[in-house]
């Protein structure tokens, strides 16, 4: 995951362009089955209308002695994302009205867009623009707005149910590495490992589209399908350091989604920040609007506005390791096992069955010496029998006994081979 | 209404008789519409019986010297209210059982009733009390009890619905301030201004009566109407001082009235302390009853019973003021504007509306100059649109995004006129 | 209850057989109504068999010097309980896998029993084992296991309902007090009172039969008829001893028989352990299972598992005293009382009714001398009319207004003598 980080970061994504295009066909290589769409410029999707696809050559900006002060060869988070051209000399003052700078992060290059109301503009390390002299400069950007479209990509994997677990993330963001990069690989890497498991018990989709605009779009063609399979989803972004982990609830924080987020972090006694959806900031404020209500949450590393490199030219391959990306990976394979296996299981027997003549106890009431040890899954077997009344989930029996999810996994599966258990029948 | 105060402190009030004709007569002339009405002495209201009203003209305690100990004529206070008469010589040892004073609070004179049990007896400062010499004493009470009624009165104010918000006072206190003169002052304070309303979705319904006895004889003959029609309501009592603000619940504390005393006391920042019903003491004790049942809390300064000078002649004027009483005039005129406005919105678009081009957002994702402002009512729209989900009123919109319940008003109404918002329709 | 007690303590009871029946029929002496009943070794009891009758004459372990290290004749706890027979001269290292004792008790007998698992074995002193010379030891048990019968009893004492309430013990272990003498001795006991009562509500059942196995054998003859009819029961175990409290809960926490317990305990102000469904241990694994689901609970002293002398000699007579029984017994009775009572009560009157004239509170607002004094059951009636709303019981009574439990029966026998309350109508 890291290498293709790593072979991406370089590209000027936006929300529609090139940068975009190159960003989704890389996948493709990688994933075949990804399927790249296309919606024209100027649909109408939802409150929103698809805006043209920007497309941007070459920018400079030269002060009064003719030396470079940012350059788009240097980083393209030196102009404002999505800018309109221009060529035009003025004063110091004139172009501080189109300079962007963080004073609380002087060496870092911050990160603007200016998507819906046309603009240029520059952005610099504030070391930097502290030190510009007064005189006449040259603003030059050579980018254009064209119709044409924005894209996103998806992938079903079918499994044996049509319902269905929605992964999603967002490929808009130019050359940062936590917030964005980390998503679209993590999500690429998932998928690959869904497409390798012998069984699936539900169908498995994967979308990768620009943030919010790209989000409303793939909901508009999508909404009604989605609404009548998804039972649960995440939003995968900022998971590519290894700092802590963190949980971003769905809009009720009740959903299937949020309780096997907590159940997979809990489970590997994992610390984490649990945030409130009014911390919310991607695309979850589409998946979760009230009339789109999906059961869709989210589990982070450094979430996005907490930690300082944030939408700076600092949240670079630096930021991020092969580690905390493969950590995060296991965090949402965790889920899917989980979701796989969160049947509602039954007793079959009444009272207690026989656990030692089936060895899933000890064959002695022993205090001493001479007692045969057990694992920790056949020490669980009586909590679950005694929870397992056929209305619990496998994260319920987790909550109620205190047990990891992943020990009422194998326990219930240890149980239902000794036909102890059985998976009730739907009312 | 401090004024109000002053003018009606020196009437001496009970259940029933001309103190309290006077005091609602006063009222009427403030509000000509106020309605004023009588109930027949010996009347069955529920468990109970129309008293007597009771006529006072004066009354005197004349110690072995001949010294006036107690005068009605300096203090309705120092009658047990609703005494019978009495012209008596006796000893100070048999006078003791006649005699009320409080040794915590020596200065003070008490008040004392006694409505159903034939009974007289005077109130004194206990510091008076202890120095009395032996000798023959003259108590003399000239009372009496005549078959007449008992009154109340009250004001609809009507509005676009035929639900209504119901307040209630009491006026048979005699010459106290806080307890009470400041609960019927803001009472009708309060109904003046809800007159002055260009628009009311709601009838206001206005009462005052003495305590519980008036209440149980208006609920006696209004109590099917009330339970038809009332969606909440507020005993109003103890709000002349300037102390902190004080919540006392309905009996299930968790009635329309307790959500919007709540959501105005939390949405002024205000502290407050919090009661349970279980420490109730005033009108509830009728309009909460069980087979009553109607949705009715409090919201008060200084509650009766816990300070000290509660129930005695240091609950005068000076203990209430112009400022108290205008900030409980306040948060009960916020109850109302949260109760006129607590509809239920829903979501116009499917996702999150564009908001930029509505200028309820900054149009650039930018960090650093350059920005533009937003009043925090814009900043608030986009948590308001995130629960709008046609289920939730505006207070607990308030409750759920942590939005001071104003700022929620506020922010629907910007929101409904930008489109974005809609009345959600009723099941 | 202690004497009983100490008669019983010597037998060496087990699952099955004399040292069972003659503890049943000791009681059945005390009880005469108490009836046995015995089910064939062989039968299929849901998922288990009844096992054989044990029968054990003697035994006796002979080091290499012929000195006696174990003699069944001094306490049947040197023997692992339901032992095949023996008798094998071995080496020491030979014996110790038939060896068990705790290194962390070194004086203490441990109790081990191997019901399911044919095997044989000593139980003894650390401190002797320790001890224990090299060479040949003789190890012997006359036991046989035949086929006959497993016994249990029990009693049904007829109420005016057929609701029943119902208790269980069990009565398989040897010579151990806390647990477990002390649950059949408080059993027959609390049997025995229930009798003598001039008037039952509900038909009580107390069951006395080996645990586990006796519980299941119970339950499979008797399952239909405990669901359609049980609506609280407890399981009486570790009752001996005078330390705290303590209370387990049935599965779900939230039975009536979990509410009437906690009440019975915080009516008297009584401290006690909360323990969870998690830390269960006794006959409640049969009945509270989620097929079987009958709402039990249990109210203990030092509970099993918790303290030192546990499974061990030392669990002995000096464990347990007549105070300690006495208390457990109470407070199985305060259960009963409180069931008895826990009627749903309704206010007679609509709006409070007026106490004065029935004596039930103070005839005047007084806050000084001469103010009648009132009992605490008086002071309690206007909280319990306020909340007698024909859908509260006497248990959900107390706990809204904070008030005893058994001050809540006291107050509603008041209000329902003078009608001021009626016992709800049942839908």
């Amino acid at each position: 995951m890291f290498e293709w980080a790593v072979e991406l970061f370089p590209h000027c994504r936006s929300i529609t362009g090139p940068g975009l295009r190159t960003t989704l066909n890389y996948f493709q290589n990688i994933v075949p089955e990804l399927q790249i769409h296309g919606i024209a410029s100027g649909t109408q999707v939802f409150d929103w209308v698809v805006p043209q696809e920007w497309r941007i050559k070459s920018a400079k900006l030269t002060d009064p002695n003719g030396d470079v002060v940012a350059d788009f060869a240097d980083s393209n988070l030196h102009v404002v994302n999505y800018a309109v051209s221009v060529d035009r000399k003025l004063s110091l003052s004139e172009l501080q009205a189109h300079l962007y700078s963080r004073e609380d992060m002087p060496e870092a290059i911050p990160y603007v867009t200016s998507y819906y109301s046309p603009h240029w503009g520059f952005c610099l390390e504030h070391s930097k623009r502290s030190a510009l002299p007064d005189g006449e400069y040259q603003a030059f950007i050579d980018s254009e707005h064209v119709d044409g479209e924005l894209n996103f990509a998806d992938l079903v994997i079918p499994g044996e149910s049509d319902q269905e677990i929605l992964f999603t993330s967002y490929a808009c963001h130019p050359s940062m590495a936590n917030n964005e990069l980390s998503g679209p690989v993590v999500l690429i890497a998932l998928a690959r490992w869904v497409q390798s498991l012998d069984r699936r018990k539900y169908t498995y989709r994967f979308v990768l589209a620009p943030e919010t605009i790209g989000a409303i779009a793939y909901l508009s063609q999508n909404l009604n399908h989605l609404q009548a399979h998804v039972i649960a989803g995440y939003v995968i972004t900022c998971v590519g350091d290894d700092g802590g982990y963190a949980y971003l609830p769905s809009r009720t924080g009740t959903t299937l989604a949020d309780e096997v987020a907590i159940a997979a972090l809990e489970g590997r006694d994992l610390d984490f920040t649990r945030y409130s959806f009014l911390d919310r900031g991607s695309d979850e404020r589409q998946y979760c609007s009230p009339k789109v209500d999906l059961p869709m949450a989210s589990l982070l590393r450094s979430k996005y506005g907490t930690y300082p490199e944030y939408h700076t030219s600092l949240d670079n391959l630096d930021f991020i390791s092969a580690k905390g990306l493969g950590e995060s990976l296991s965090m949402y394979q965790d889920c899917i096992r989980i979701l796989e296996h969160n049947e509602i299981y039954e007793c079959v027997e009444k009272c207690e069955p026989q656990l030692g003549r089936r060895n899933l106890r000890p064959p002695q009431n022993s205090a001493g010496a001479g007692q045969p040890t057990l694992s920790e899954i056949q020490s669980n077997t009586s909590n679950i029998l005694a929870y397992a009344d056929g209305k619990t989930d496998v994260v319920g029996l987790s909550r109620v006994t205190g047990i990891s999810v992943f020990d009422i996994i194998d326990g219930c599966a240890l149980l239902k081979s000794n036909q102890l258990l059985e998976i009730a029948a739907i009312d």
